[in-house]
């Protein structure tokens, strides 16, 4: 019976992990659409979301440090919990980074338009795939989906190097686009750092999984000196 | 008796992070250090300190599970841990942001210094001392310190945006410098970034203190449309 009751509230912990993941996803998504669409109130919005995120991040991480003290959980269940208050933390992060976005579109939107808004939304829209896919894959001890989201950065690593040469062409060719050039690759680091946490909590789920640690080994070398620009 | 021993074991616990705290600051050290001197022997130490900043988290994070497991904490004790391991993925991540400067490094030592280095030693400085403040802060209960803390990211980030004005400054004047400014910008990106950590850190140990949660509301509106460049 107790055991029950426990499991009801873990399963509302996950509820509330995802419907906070939503919320990030929605946020970057209101961010972005700032910037292409050049819409304030969407900008606005994105400041109202960074508040409901923040308070999510609390109510979450005092539900989580009452079930650690009120049933005590161990092994898997431990780790459970614990884990999701360090996934709180990063789905925090990625809401600060879309006001970071929503804050380059106040910016950007009183010059005109650097290029073409192509790479913004396909990178956000890997980036929210990440995210949303990792709390999926944390929630139902999926490590093959987390696995997919760490390959997922990649991409997004791909992405922002390309568009950074990009934007140092224009920059060079002609200094008068150097302002909107930074805050388009302020905006593309901010959907990276987005990926980079989503990465950071997929490579929990497969440690808290597999009980493996690929997180801190493997490719560091080969990445190295690949710096861009 | 056994009161006594897990005292001591939250003992042991407080002088590995702090442990962990010094490896990072060390290597923040290497890695600016790098690129003044232009030495790369000090960005293969920045490399090699990372990993040992990564065995920490996990071992930190390991002795935290078996603690709430094996002595069911609840209250102060039980937050003191639950944020212990908040913390190590806070280090952790400084510990990628001196690898990402050390990398910059690299780069940067195969062309012309652009500028004297004095913004980077002098911002380099104050985030270290924050990390170490706010560790102290934290193993300490003292949220006096954590405050103090908090209150240097507004230097930081002042001194970033100055920075980064001087850096488009060069680069509208003289294309060339570009690529060159960019790797800076992103050198005082990559310290901005570990003050950030340090204060978020600083955040959770006033909250933990005095349970207060300063973490979300206050200056945000104000510090709104301040976006540099």
């Amino acid at each position: 019976m107790e055991e029950t009751h426990f499991q009801k509230e873990l399963q509302e912990l996950k509820g509330n992990l995802l419907k906070m993941a939503a919320l990030v996803e929605e946020s970057t998504n209101n961010a972005v659409l700032s910037i292409v669409k050049r819409d304030s109130e969407l900008t606005q919005k994105t400041f109202e979301f960074e508040d409901r995120i923040n308070k999510m991040e609390i109510s979450i991480d005092d539900m989580c440090l009452k079930l650690l003290a009120l049933r005590q959980p161990v092994a898997a269940d431990l780790r459970f919990i614990t884990s999701a208050m360090k996934i709180t933390t990063d789905l925090e992060r990625m809401g600060d980074q879309a006001v970071n976005i929503a804050e380059r579109a106040t910016s950007l939107s009183q010059e005109p338009q650097l290029k073409a808004y192509i790479d913004i939304p396909r990178m956000a829209e890997l980036a929210q795939s990440m995210v949303k896919d990792v709390l999926d894959a944390f929630v139902n001890g999926d490590s093959g989906l987390a696995r997919s989201v760490c390959e997922r950065d990649d991409l997004v690593d791909g992405l922002n190097n390309q568009v950074v040469r990009e934007l140092l062409t224009y920059m060079m060719s002609d200094p008068k686009t150097i302002p909107r050039a930074v805050h388009l690759m302020i905006v593309f680091r901010c959907l990276e750092r987005i990926a980079d946490h989503a990465t950071n909590i997929a490579e929990d789920v497969i440690f808290m999984v597999d009980a493996l640690v690929i997180k801190h080994h493997a490719d560091v070398e080969e990445k190295r000196g690949r710096a861009v620009p």
